[in-house]
């Protein structure tokens, strides 16, 4: 952060002080830059801009909510706290009249939320979706295009940085559903209890569905979605999916990340950019750092047009499901079944499954020796004629990704 | 434009009236909507926004500056008129406190210049490339993807309104330069007249071209590119290139764009959309009559940060040149030539050629039974060691596209 913002022109800021935890590590910079009390900063009043890049959710949100209060602007990276507190965090930017910037919190370089807050305000948006995840796409280009195992893939993304020691928020799904959480408050104007969504993830993938999938030609993404299914209705899940050689998201390897927005008028749109590292993260924290220079804040548009709309579980996605043992059909009822398949050592079946069923089994499909990958169709449970696409007005009942 | 309007929520904009020059076109809206005489809207003290989406460059620069002297912000797509224009204009907003925008005017849906303005206003930018033109991308398209002749797949683009009745300005790269000039501008500060930017087209692509490139695995491109050589020098140009199956813009086909940026901190950014058709470009206006409700301008930071960067055609580009007579040599000397191949009816080269000696012959080799296509590499003619690319306050002087 400090190479990005001492190799930038142009930017009216310098660095008064480093907080940080650790009392032992060896650091690059002098003493004097660093402190080990975060009221150092806080309670200092010739400092108008923190800048929060600490793991702790819950920490996080105490520093940025204390710094708010005293009248500072904050930049922050932590994708968990925005999305668990952002509602309370866009009331403290209201009432205390600052400016909370997190366009590092998603999809690293790529500027997603300014460009969801700035070019499609007024846009009829359909669906955002893509790899927000750079440590499991890693992972998964790794198998898909090495042939490495997931344990060997999961450790060299360790070893690169890429990956926490502890895993599960990269693999299980969580960090991207953090980032569709906020990414939807600011294409659909909704802010969603992250807890409420349903996410699933890469860790219980095994040789025979690896082995499926490469059959057919897909590679397996971890892709995170949220999309319109009526007028008034988004629906949002995070989930591993197939993907062919046509679909954009097929060449998005490694740490690299890709955004796809669907939108009336624009049509598709698709974003690329490095998604892991310090640098990339760095390069969109001074982005925010810039704007504050200039009193940017996020207008929370969608929001704040109080347009009708909910968010619902109650749609019907098209999934593979590899299991070991029979009775997690009885335990996961499927709507309708379009494809069966029973080997000595490998059982999958094919077919529609309410969204709602997926989240009321969350654990326990985390726990089954079983894995689930979306086809990329889902289709909203009433059925009606699909509307025609050329009627800008209206939505395709069923979307296909 | 009216359906993007009228179906878009929450925009503070409606319509006065709307100026057209053909008095016997059928209209879709009501009569009362129309006008014949530009003066009616320029005059109209009522009207505070001016959107002009005329093909005459002149023609459009006189609307739109008279607009401006009448204190109207203004939104147009017409990017021959901003090229041309470009430091008249902006000392205009300054003057008259008013403000021009013109997504519209670049890569169709892609939010490209709004992006370079607000996001990359203090990366270290190195390169601005892609596909920026939708007709010419379409004909290439159908040439390589499903074996259609040139004039075949040229009338088909101007059956589905992707290319003018005259489609040189597509086809020759003159619509690529307007557009990679206004994004020069916007990315590196200059405000450069693309009379002195070499541009070439696909008009001359034969069958052994198509023939050479398929046989290599490439498809052929006509990129538009902005890159920095050194600190204080950029260059610019327009010319087919030869891509493979691994480089973004492989699968950016038909009328879609593709941009890549490339940063220091960032690094490669990839961003691809529709380029052409009546529905990207309203959405691209849309979002600029958005952004004027809130008195969005653009600031021509890197303009206004004065740094010293001047461009240059002091570069050697590789190229591929297919031509008749041999005596296309002598007339455009190479440095230097890594392949030679002579047949009956087919003769080429590759090798490194200037790009001031390209530019002194640009119209001699528009009018040649020649085709010349880029490799993608280019080197600046002080050959120096290629700086370590890890070394973040210098740039590789080899660029590798």
């Amino acid at each position: 952060m400090y190479d990005v913002l001492r190799n930038s022109r142009g930017i009216k800021a310098s660095i008064a002080k480093i907080c940080v935890k650790d009392r032992q590590k060896k650091r690059r910079l002098p003493a004097e830059y660093f402190t080990f009390d975060k009221n150092d900063l806080i309670d200092n009043p010739d400092i108008n801009l923190i800048v929060e890049l600490i793991d702790n959710a819950e920490e996080a949100f105490a520093i940025v909510s204390a710094a708010m209060k005293k009248g500072k602007s904050v930049v922050t990276a932590n994708k968990k706290m925005v999305a668990q507190h952002l509602a309370e965090l866009v009331a403290l930017q209201e009432k205390y009249q600052v400016s909370l910037l997190y366009e590092a919190s998603c999809c690293g370089s790529i500027p997603i939320i300014r460009t969801l807050e700035e070019y499609y305000d007024n846009e009829l948006l359909y669906s955002v979706s893509g790899i927000f995840n750079g440590s499991s796409n890693y992972i998964l280009s790794k198998i898909f295009n090495e042939g490495l195992g997931y344990n060997v893939a999961l450790q060299q993304a360790q070893e690169l940085g890429f990956a926490e020691t502890d895993p599960t928020l990269d693999v299980g799904g969580f960090d991207a559903k953090y980032k569709v959480t906020i990414i939807a408050a600011h294409a659909f104007g909704l802010f969603l209890n992250p807890d409420n969504i349903f996410n699933i993830g890469i860790q219980n993938l095994s040789e025979h569905d690896i082995r499926y999938a490469k059959e057919k030609g897909y590679k397996i993404k971890l892709v995170p979605h949220v999309s319109k299914v009526d007028e008034a209705t988004i629906t949002l899940f995070v989930m591993p999916q197939f993907i062919d050689r046509n679909h954009h998201l097929y060449n998005v390897d490694n740490e690299y990340n890709g955004v796809i927005v669907e939108a009336a008028f624009s049509e598709k749109q698709f974003f690329s950019g490095k998604g892991a590292g310090g640098y990339p993260t760095g390069s969109a924290v001074l982005s925010d750092i810039s704007a504050l220079t200039y009193a940017y804040k996020y207008e929370y548009k969608k929001h704040l047009q109080h347009i009708e709309v909910r968010s619902s579980d109650n749609i019907e996605v098209e999934v593979y499901l590899r299991y070991a043992n029979k009775d997690i059909l009885q335990q996961v009822p499927f709507s309708s079944i379009s494809e069966k398949f029973s080997g000595k050592d490998f059982r999958y079946v094919i077919g529609f499954v309410k969204l709602e069923t997926l989240l009321a089994n969350q654990d326990f499909l985390r726990q089954a020796d079983a894995f689930l990958v979306s086809t990329g169709n889902f289709k909203s449970t009433a059925e009606t004629v699909a509307a025609p696409v050329e009627n800008i007005e209206t939505l395709p009942e069923e979307v296909i990704a």
